[in-house]
């Protein structure tokens, strides 16, 4: 079984192993304060040309999401988010459990817009019984694998400063949405248009890791408390630390991004030639075909993958993951048997028998 | 400079980064399901003969007081700790943030006794008015390196069990307590008198990861989601995985604690030889020796370690910390210049001049 | 100006407030242990038939639905609401702020059935990863007016037990649900049906306090520290037990709610007459209607009362809500200009100047 | 028997329902936007000669401890306290459940000084790791009875402002305190020299309530969201503003705290003559005697009060309660029998059965 489920069946990056092999018995300070974390700050802030940014490492994306919030926000003030947000669908109430509500908007393929953004605060005016909008969360790419343009990003940010709101990008895959096809944003852009954002190291090359950026500092003072009393602040800072500078200092985040969204796109082609359509048009490295059951179920004896939704009694979309660490091998492999699924004549697509 | 300050200034053991290298690119399920935690878990529950035991593998200390804390206990429910207690002084208010009130007993070197708690229970009947204590918090070794023997543990077990309290025993430096001269406790004891503990990997070989231990998994129906929800499930549980199967498939993590204690013994050897005397009784990989001011800043030329407390004008103790990464050169050389500190002759221990 | 904006425009009813008075210098011990609140809790679990029950009594009605729901989900349970329940949209997230997500479903009139709370469980499966739903909560009467009738209580209790649910009915406007014309529940029927509900007082004749109920005392152990901690438990809890007693032990309290109901029902009349729809059938004490914008243009003149909602460019719904301290002569004259608003010689009704 | 257990044995002082009364039918806005409570905050802000002022009404002392605290401070900023404080030993946990430390300081007769308010701040200055003091908790009169002077007040007013401190009054008993002998300070002094404190109503003539005052309005920006948010807004906000305006429109207020002072002072001087001591001496409503045993027994059999403190084998301290309605024909009854008690023929002090 060859598995499509997800970005992170794998271990990090060699580069990265080598580089925690290489510093291992360096002593170094605890608590992020290592030299290794500082030189990986540097980097980033220099590649987003933003000398003002703050940059902290954590362990996870549910992590980083519940630290941004629950430190920008008083606990009345809520959070805008597209109803297939993260924070809102798949983080257990990480959110709330820090006190604050988050705002479902419906949003267009895991999408919001300024529109959107307008009509959620003007539907929470009934001061003090609704909770008070303050916060946009937008996830790029989006948990449905699609991604924002610049003009997309610029109206949102107009919105988030017209309506005194703070606009925070979850970049868990923000590496695949700034190598996509298409893509017009740029690390700078992001760190110009949000007010905080974060690099998302775990489903690209990292062991576990991301990169939270404030635009600037005076957003996030004494986030260092806010970090260790929510359990979040590793004593060995220096292995996020060493990891963020590998990934950054010579841009492999972006090559690894990239050769992910380019297997992704080696099978939406084959998928689209076969004649089959999409939930989402694909653009990163997740992809929602839509498949008919049988052909799911041949597909399902030798790759692992999620049925996402049914869509009909004989057609589901499923959702197939590539990364940095597929196998080019499986690729082509998943391709074909895609491509022999439209054949009548085959029993099977190339079965285990074969 | 040589660091003396802590446990956690270097990496890992070579053994695990070798491990995570050999692994690293064997798919496997995420959130903990990967076939190296299940295998790590095997192997502790075998180590404490206790196949009811759950385990969850988590990245930090503060994190495993805090998750094991607000999942065991209703808010209006309190934890007793000595005042000495990590959770009590160290932890940015941590465990209070899910809600918790920590009652404070002084204790005697680090230890907290049943008396003391039948003390704190006493205290606190005044219902509903008084928080209701349902939980006992102990270090061990301590935060100020001391041990707690078996007989000591039996009676804080027999008097929790007495008032219906939930012990709960931070390992962060498990190792070095069960690694220490004259400890009588072994890690299948622990797991049968506490109720949930949990093993130290980050101060003793691993890059990060602790291993919550609770005695049934009756105990903690629904962790799963109290991992979640708190920002402390990492998708890549197999990291923490692969770190605890090489830890313990061959008892590594004791050999290491021992180590570690062993540079400790040289030192507080060399320190006793020297006519100093300690703050508390030497036992770990923690020592709080009592220094005049004048040697304390000649160290300081060459190592660097913290100042502990000022006993009077013209002394102060220190805390020197060892780990399994301590260099014997570095030893030897402390050693020499605490010998050499009390020669009056000397007008600076071995300095940088020579 | 007469305000029909809400039912707890007036003080409290003038029998509660003489009880207030005859027993006031008697001494009698704090927090809810007085002798009123033995005896209104006595006589309330008598009127419900039920001996099994325990009883609390609280300030408001934000404030039982926040101690009900934390002190019976752990955080990462949530709970069950219709997107009009007063839990979701009016309390600026108090639930949230106790940690737990609130689960919105359409529903229909302001209430749930059975099979929305069972899309809300399906939906929910990704353990850990959603939440887990634990209660619903519905409103009896709802926001908007309308009542559940037996069998729809009946399906949504036996849909909770089928799916390990807790039932929580918020009784804010209780007496005016049990009270509706058509109604067939009892008191005893809700007692019995729902594991825990509140009986409002505020908006029924009490100058505050609401009664929480729980089925039986299992369901709420150690709910007063949870009364404590919240910043609940009055120290003068006579205040609270003198209200209900007065308004229970001669049913007191359905008597000002049928009247409450009355007087919304000679307004529904006039304004069916007159020949306008309603947004939601007029049932209890809420009445949504729809009129012209000139008409309540002309009605404001006289009448404070909410717009709700706008239907198009030349009408909008309002609400016009009732109690037991309604005043006939208001409602007999809103109900003329009702009747006169249709006449089209008439260039305003019954306006200031007549 | 008579109980003098506590100062919220009964209602409220008669005026004060008899407003009530007079004023129960007259409509008013929700909220706290009514009449009644707009003007008692103007009368209270001009009592205090400060216009900046923002005056909030909430139900109890334990709520607007919590609400102050937690809309002021950060989570990991922490509250000093002393260990007598009401937060810090009667409060069930209520700020730390909004997830603050209280740091408790011994302090002396229940009062902090501004040394030991350096001291707490000096002790917790490892950050990130230990809580950062932001807030000095006092009450006054305290919960021993004692109170603050000018220039005690004054000097810890200082020490916040050089260490950049909130300093929170609790005036649960603040009559009582104003009104003390020897008590050279005045409600503007207190407006003056604290950030925030509250004029306690439920234990000084109200059914219940507690006016919050901060002395500006940018303090308490949005506390309107925090009142809501955590229950604590009474729909018939009307209720607290009436008793409010009672009580100070005319020093009503004063004139309770003083008779109860008065009460227990004629307590007092005949403990005095019996030759009894005093825990702490004597200064407002609380008395904290030291007497026989033997003696408490006999009290106790037509007197209720809490036995305090054991002193040794054969005495306790007692703590005796009065209040504005307390009666003077039962101060006589235990000032003659404190008298009697010291007589050796009495077999017992004016018992039942004489």
């Amino acid at each position: 079984m060859y598995s499509f489920k997800n970005d992170y069946s794998e271990g990090a990056h060699p580069s990265i192993l080598k580089s925690l092999m290489k510093n291992n018995l360096d002593q170094q300070n605890g608590y992020g304060d290592d030299d290794y974390s500082l030189k990986a700050k540097e980097c980033l802030k220099e590649k987003m040309g933003n000398p003002d940014a703050a940059v902290y490492f954590v362990s996870g994306g549910t992590q980083a999401n519940l630290l941004v919030i629950s430190a920008l926000l008083r606990t009345h003030e809520a959070v805008i988010s597209a109803a297939t947000g993260h924070i809102f669908a798949n983080e257990t109430g990480a959110v709330e459990l820090t006190g604050h509500k988050v705002i479902a908007v419906e949003g267009q393929n895991g999408k919001i817009t300024a529109s959107d953004i307008q009509n959620a605060v003007d539907s929470h005016q009934l001061r003090p019984h609704a909770v008070k909008p303050k916060m946009v969360y937008i996830s790029n790419s989006t948990e449905i694998g699609t991604v924002y343009n610049k003009t997309e990003l610029w109206e949102i940010a107009a919105a988030c400063r017209a309506l005194d709101l703070i606009l925070f990008m979850d970049g868990a895959r923000l590496g695949h949405a700034l190598t996509a096809e298409g893509n017009d944003l740029t690390l700078a852009d992001i760190s110009h248009l949000t007010d905080v954002f974060y690099i998302g190291g775990t489903k690209n090359g990292a062991l576990f890791g991301e990169a939270i950026v404030f635009k600037n500092s005076s957003l996030c003072s004494e986030f260092d408390y806010v970090l260790k009393q929510r359990g979040a602040l590793l004593a060995k800072g220096r292995v996020l630390g060493i990891q963020f500078y590998e990934l950054f200092r010579e841009d492999l985040y972006f090559t690894l991004a990239a050769k992910a969204n380019g297997y992704a796109q080696q099978i939406a082609e084959a998928i689209s030639k076969a004649g089959y359509e999409f939930l989402t048009q694909p653009a990163t490295n997740q992809l929602f075909p839509i498949l008919p059951k049988k052909v799911i179920a041949r597909l399902h004896e030798k790759f692992a993958f999620y049925v996402w939704k049914e869509i009909d009694k004989r057609s589901a979309a499923v959702r197939i993951i590539t990364s940095w660490a597929t196998d080019q091998k499986w690729v082509d492999e998943f391709a074909e048997d895609i491509k022999n699924s439209t054949n009548p004549k085959l029993d099977r697509i190339s079965g285990k028998g074969k």
